[in-house]
């Protein structure tokens, strides 16, 4: 069957076009989330050369009498496309082509992970890599210089921890950097230290981990087209069909724009700009028009204000539980806060601050509060992670409209962890997505991929589970922070689609919006949590093209064949 | 009558759309240079809904059977848009935001000038201008900061050269930026001092410019967007359909993006580089396509290999004749030339080097030798300026298949200039074009814009006159290097395109081609010189689009109105 190539350009004119090729689809067991956020079941859709859905069709339907194309969906479950509200395109794509140590259980693991990467990349001038997590290694310490001495000393070594808040160089890294006990802890980071000394560790908190980074080779532009290839080829297997892409450098959006303008952009991709000037020279003095039918739009601006709460980076009302006196970094006083959000607000722009950390939400919330007497139209604020949020300040998300982007999967990576850095009596606003939504904030979801693996359906399990992959603990954690599986869904798309200026565009399937929509092999509405995590996506389709098929299996999981 | 609007993005598929609306205009007493460079007269033309010529008419053909639209040309001349092959559009915007000193005839107009913009203009924090030229005052040495100091001192002042290759500030801009009479000269640059002194006399000549420079507020991004529609406007109002941009920096890409993006990028802009940095951050590590319908072009990269022959910055391979001992600045040594060349070259990118004294074209020449032994195919190497040549480099233009890309008006204003700096026995390789011609070399016509005017008609009338608008001197200024009007209209149309990589899609009026044109009051091909550079440019026409008309004046010069 003939398919059009959908990404040319197509005139809103049209040019007076004749009656365009529409699309059939259906014998599918598919829903989609109305504009209530009600689930409504559908046995198909038809959808425009423009990439447009025009129709839906439920059981019992007459089949449109004529379309020109047809596909026959086998029964399949076809679903919404899923958004991920916060991710980071391009170190996605950069982490497949470097070492990743997420997989690593302990230190003698990642020490022959790195030893083996460094053999077989003799031509690196540096070993970059990323993903060590010594929680999951049960190291109660972070590691140190010598213990990467200990496999690779002959070439520096760089590995940014799994939340990328902190970073563990080699002794060749740190002498390259001009890091020595000498060296003062930079504003809004910190040097740790070997017990006893001033001399460096190796690890590097938040801003300081800019001290060594500054001498780290960066990615050249073509190794930049093929790590956005690489984050794309993840994404679309996943089943993510646009995603937030949270501190675009204007390298970045060179690549983006690259992509788009060679057609080599299949995912949707919202904009955040790695910070305000990126923000200007990116998008000048307002956001500027969706580009590409839709597949690139700068939405704004996204502002660090805070660290992770692994590496304690997370700015707390009180000293963390366990680590006394130490309260954590804030990055920006709130006049600083005050005038970045004001200076891409008063453009148009939208405002995304990461605030992990309880004071962290608090000082955002009280800016938003300040800046709506200035900005009264519909602004979207963004808090990212909304992680740890002081319950007396829940409420204020609704009353305030702020959107929580928060990460699902971080809740059930983190929380022993998050046990440890705020003992018991600070968990009940801790990943409170039910509590945030209950008070009529916005929630949108996402992975913080690569932090996390981008697959959505994991996130979808862990919001309606409060479970790990191993159904731990039982009952859930926190479990009164469950959401239902629409509520989760919606996170994951019209929710995910509203928090990015999206929802006229695509985040369901109705009439007008994008088809963008995928074929999957169980319905995430009937599956138990264990297995809606692993969800195998069939078929991933943005604007009506098919840009992903899982490789065939059986011939029950056979591909369409459009 | 009806105007398609043919901004937006018309797909190659067509997406089966019927026959694409045509627009005739007839009635024209038009030309264009064919493919053999030959004038070709034409009584009318077609072209489609892309904004492609269709059909050409002659004198006596049948009237196409039938078009969709009809514009009566009423009996004026039709030509080819005018390419201006080299030229600054940015800062030709910003000039006309800007103080524009180019009309002062002497220093003391000059400071009244200063003195009125100051006062316009409370509220600018800097007062910054450009288009000081000395040799047009007969002032026989620099202007001072003191000069400056006289009608303004409470804000920093910084004005460029006519020629860009030096700026003059006042006191206030000096201590501003910390030079004193300590300050050393840097590489690339020269801090003029004042007599029997070290103490700086307020011009700083090439890379001493940017001492100063660092410290002057640049233009917002708001700005540049508005500078680039002025730029727009004045070079569609002198019959400029498209122009190479030299030394595009990241953020004036953005602006010509965004004006691509929203449909305000009416002329074609064919893109270099400011350096190579700038071309990968731009481009990656290719080119990339043509983007919005052939308005937007990244070609390739902008080298300064020396500075201008006013400030005696151009590198000659003697001394100036009225600065012994001074033989002109170079920038880079032939190792870093070849280097950047080949950096820009292996990935694919064309290669402009400005160059105006003999010794820097003939470094260019020797470094295009060795490179043209690796890069085999067709590379394009421009020359930019190619001011002052070695007579006995010139046949190596044609030789090594090296563009030279020149601005006619050059010669008709700095010639009292040239003279001096290069006495007698030096002239026969200035402003050469006819020789370079002769010798096979390839031609391409620009006005440096904002250096000059970006009047095309003014270079043509130079480049076949070697007169001035004043008609001076006499018979032509080395007259021996005057080219036939063909020979001209092709240096500012088929060879700018040539040069530009743009000759398969437009520089002349042939089925298949833009249709870029103008409608002038006069015609090229018989006025005299004076009154060519006098030519009215009644309409501008741009893919089918019209993009300018001038003011009526009379009902005999009323805009044709499709």
């Amino acid at each position: 069957m003939i398919r059009l190539n959908f990404a040319v350009a197509v005139s809103a004119l049209a040019l007076a076009s004749p009656a365009l090729a529409d699309t059939l689809i259906d014998n599918v067991d598919g829903f989609t989330l109305d504009d209530k956020g009600q689930v409504q079941r559908i046995s198909g859709l038809v959808f425009n050369a423009d990439g447009k859905v025009v129709q839906l069709l439920r059981r019992g339907d007459k089949k449109p009498a004529k379309t020109d194309y047809y596909i026959d969906g086998k029964g399949r479950v076809l679903m919404p496309g899923l958004i991920d509200a916060h991710l980071h395109i391009m170190s996605l794509g950069i982490a497949a082509m470097t070492l990743d140590l997420s997989a690593t259980k302990s230190l003698a693991e990642a020490q022959a992970a790195i030893a083996k990467f460094a053999a077989d990349h003799p031509e690196r001038k540096w070993i970059i890599g990323r993903g060590w997590n010594q929680e999951v290694w049960k190291l109660g310490r972070f590691p140190t210089a010598a213990e990467i001495d200990a496999v690779v000393k002959d070439r520096p070594v760089w590995l940014q921890r799994v939340d990328g808040h902190a970073g563990w160089g080699n002794s060749l890294a740190l002498s390259t950097a001009g890091v020595t006990a000498a060296t003062k802890d930079p504003a809004g980071g910190r040097i740790e230290r070997l017990p006893g000394s001033q001399a460096p560790s190796g690890v590097m908190v938040d801003g300081a981990a800019a001290l060594i980074e500054k001498h780290v080779p960066q990615p050249r532009a073509a190794e930049r087209d093929l790590a956005l290839d690489k984050a794309q080829d993840l994404l679309a297997s996943k089943g993510v069909t646009a995603a937030a892409d949270m501190g675009t450098s204007i390298e970045d959006w060179q690549a983006l724009r690259r992509a788009g303008d060679s057609g080599r952009l299949r995912i949707r991709v919202m904009s955040y700009a790695s910070g305000v000037d990126a923000m200007t020279l990116i998008g000048g003095s307002e956001p500027g028009p969706w580009l590409y039918d839709d597949k690139l739009h700068l939405n704004g601006v996204k502002i660090y204000l805070d660290g992770a709460l692994g590496s304690r980076g997370a700015s707390l009302k009180a000293a963390y539980a366990d680590a006394p006196g130490n309260k954590g970094l804030s990055f920006l006083t709130p006049a600083q806060l005050r005038n970045l959000m004001s200076r891409a607000a008063m453009d148009g722009f939208q405002v995304a601050v990461h605030a992990i950390g309880d004071e962290a939400n608090g000082q955002v919330l009280g800016a938003v509060l300040e800046l709506n007497q200035t900005y009264k139209s519909d602004r979207r604020w963004r808090i990212e992670h909304a992680q740890v949020v002081d319950p007396a300040d829940i409420q204020r998300f609704g009353q305030l409209g702020v959107i929580a982007s928060m990460q699902p999967v971080h809740q059930t990576s983190d929380r022993t962890m998050a046990e440890a850095r705020l003992g018991p009596n600070r968990l009940s606003g801790a990943y409170a997505w039910k509590s945030i939504a209950t008070s009529g904030g916005k929630l949108a979801f996402g992975s913080d991929a690569p932090v996390e693996s981008p697959d959505p359906f994991a996130g979808l399990a862990a919001a309606i589970s409060r479970q790990g992959p191993d159904g731990q603990p039982f009952g859930g954690w926190q479990p009164q922070e469950r959401l239902t599986r629409e509520a989760a869904i919606a996170g994951f798309t019209t929710g995910a689609a509203y928090a990015g200026l999206a929802e006229t565009r695509f985040g369901r399937l109705a009439p007008g919006l994008r088809a963008d929509f995928l074929l999957v092999d169980r319905d995430p509405l009937l599956a138990s949590p264990t297995e809606l995590a692993q969800t195998r996506v069939l078929e991933t389709w943005v604007g009506g093209r098919r840009i992903y098929s899982a490789p065939v299996t059986s011939a029950q999981q056979k591909p369409s064949d459009p």
